[in-house]
């Protein structure tokens, strides 16, 4: 295996040009640990006058991504480019058909198209690798699919959206409201062009559907994804569930239960003093539990040009070094349709309400619950206005389905004044 | 690739049963992730009679491991016996020697004759992985060798023996001294028969040695590893430290310096905020940082049935999928030998003593620490008795050198009693 492993880079952004800079930097390093050399031979963006930190001139030049992949002198097509169809998946394709293998960062065409590529790409004896795709750095795909080979996967947690952990815990530590410190992550660009693909959970809904593929043996369902977003939570809610002993995060919950593959990326309350609770700033967590390992933690930078060219670095070593795996971990074929089972586990819920202040308020509401077998571990009434009190509820263990009865109910008492606010409490 | 992997097991321990019981109750699972089945052809122990938690009648039995190893019908030797010499190694080499591949949960072994069995094991062409051997089920030697390889790395740091992390904690949240914990420790089986080889750093010494190889590119030499154990460690060191917002941990070390490879196991100081200082009780926990990851951190199960049976899957899941790397990440004839380098790294310490109280004392001190060298940080004076005061003082980054010539001009200066305590402040 002393032949150079040849590699066409698609798209030069951060991303592109980190991974250009460890080939460049670091060649010796990787023929020692590759036991070959690993070069780039040609790449491809949208502009080639470009003022850009690395410098590529050396490289073959191809305006078009698809040409790149189908390049004779390129081995593996490393796709940086984004976006779940377009030139990113066109590349792809062509690569797979002109039997080269492919190592991307892209989470949204293979939420969406995952389960026909792996398909066309073992049917072409290809591999596609996808680490950087998954939470930044954290080698969190390699985790899962080689580590724990050995486990059940019992459930997959995860914050794995940097922007959104930013923005709750700039919300807790500053006493800001959402909107402000929005803005604020914005003016630091660390929104998506379309910000509801961060806020909205869908990019780190994408990752979810790909971890879910590879923990329970399915095939990628993103569309089976519950989504919330993080925009409806308020600076009163961070600072009640504090209180509380709670921190909120934009929480991907993945498990396979009696009823189906649950998959949700939603906010959730976790305890304060648990990994996930601590967790600050941009930096991502994921949580694997399986039958015999029980539990491990996995925290890193979730973007980033270091830390994203340094996953997709892993995987194109792997390539050079021979390790060659099914996509999702087992033979697309043999990856089963999940039945979707939405919040089928059941979990104790945060209840924020706003109760008029007159005699027996509360025991209507707690008799609403009762009446839907919610049963209230602890509730407290706050400081309040003229005849207004906020309320706070934690019930014991309910399903979705009790609690929306129960809220559903709920303005009938004529007690409850404006929408109650119920957050999942995740057990973690 | 349909035909069986056949494993021998030699050792029915507690790890040795946990890999029985996997392979027993997920034979479809792994045969759909390795696209093969796995199964257990033979094992191996010391009793065939013992009772134990899981059925091995169906399997063939060998008194002898080394037989065993070369048994036609086994293809990986599973080594869960233990031992850095005696039948653990013996029955490795024999392995080796017919052709067959070796995962072994072994770290004294490999940390005494790594380099050895590696040469052994790549001219015979079989691999030999050892992801239970560090920090139990944190699959951290497949983070380092696979993940990073794009990294040059800078740093890696651990929690890597439970036991020691078990007692410095249970120290701090139960105000019990050493002695009374070691012994609770000891009545509940967490200690080694020797239990110097946990609270005296040496079981986490040898993972650190397999780790720094790995990440350096060097021949494993453990015994270039600085090791302190936790023995000297006081409660009133644990609550000064706290009280300065820090946790004391045994912690590793391994960097490449400019004057060579440092490799310590020894009590550090860590902020009580950062992961590592927020560790409680017997879980591990690695951070692993490189040039362009920055930092990622691991954290799990160190010990124990399930987990380390888990991380015995992973590398049989592997060799069953082809899945094939030198021991170290690169061929054995490539690891250089480092220069060992002793504390080149400077850091601030945390200095507790015993100051008589008179006038001019502290001033004393502050004299001749200043002689070498060294600037304090900040300086804290207790509560005391009589004539003595405990006096607490953090340095800026000093060299140790500079810190052990201060401590031994210290007795000069007649105003400190007994011999000062120094711990690194290791910044995580």
């Amino acid at each position: 295996m002393s032949d150079p492993l040849r590699l066409g880079i698609a798209g030069l952004g951060t991303v592109g040009q980190g991974i250009v800079r460890i080939v460049q930097t670091h060649a010796a390093l990787l023929e020692a640990r590759a036991g070959r050399p690993v070069i780039i031979t040609a790449v491809s963006a949208r502009s080639r006058t470009k003022n850009r930190e690395v410098d590529v001139s050396d490289y073959a030049w191809e305006d078009d991504p698809v040409a790149l992949a189908a390049r004779g002198d390129v081995d593996v097509l490393v796709e940086v480019i984004g976006g779940d169809n377009g030139p990113a998946k066109d590349a792809t394709e062509a690569a797979i058909r002109a039997g080269k293998d492919v190592v991307t960062a892209n989470k949204a065409m293979l939420a969406h198209h995952g389960q026909a590529l792996a398909e066309l790409a073992e049917d072409a004896g290809c591999v596609i690798r996808f680490e950087a795709a998954v939470a930044g750095g954290i080698p969190v795909i390699k985790a899962l699919t080689e580590s724990l080979a050995g486990n059940e996967i019992r459930r997959v947690i995860g914050v794995m959206n940097g922007t959104c952990n930013y923005i709750l815990t700039r919300m807790e530590s500053a006493g800001l409201p959402y909107e402000e410190v929005f803005e604020e992550a914005n003016k630091l660009g660390y929104l998506e062009a379309d910000p509801n693909l961060d806020v909205g959970g869908i990019d780190a809904g994408h990752k979810l559907a790909l971890l879910s593929a590879i923990a329970f043996g399915t095939q990628v369902d993103f569309d089976a994804v519950e989504l919330e977003g993080i925009g409806s939570i308020t600076i009163e809610d961070i600072r009640h569930a504090a209180d509380m002993g709670f921190k909120i995060k934009l929480l991907g919950v993945a498990q396979m239960t009696g009823r189906g593959l649950e998959q949700r990326m939603t906010p959730c309350l976790v305890p304060g003093t648990s990994p996930l609770g601590q967790l600050q700033g941009g930096t991502n967590m994921v949580v694997l539990e399986g039958d015999s390992i029980e539990q491990i933690v996995l925290r890193g930078p979730g973007a980033g040009m270091g830390p994203t060219a340094s996953a997709v670095m892993g995987d194109v070593m792997d390539i050079a070094r021979g390790l060659r795996l099914p996509t999702f971990g087992q033979p697309a074929a043999t990856l089963k349709k999940a039945r979707a089972a939405r919040a089928a586990v059941a979990a104790p819920y945060y209840l924020r309400m706003q109760l008029l202040d007159k005699p027996g308020a509360l025991a209507k509401v707690a008799s609403v619950l009762g009446d839907a077998g919610i049963s209230i571990d602890r509730m407290r009434q706050y400081d309040h206005g003229e005849d207004i009190a906020p309320v706070l509820i934690v019930t014991h263990k309910t399903t979705r389905s009790a609690l929306d009865e129960a809220i559903a109910a709920l303005p009938a008492t004529r007690v409850v004044q404006s929408e109650p606010v119920a957050i999942r409490i995740e057990a973690v």
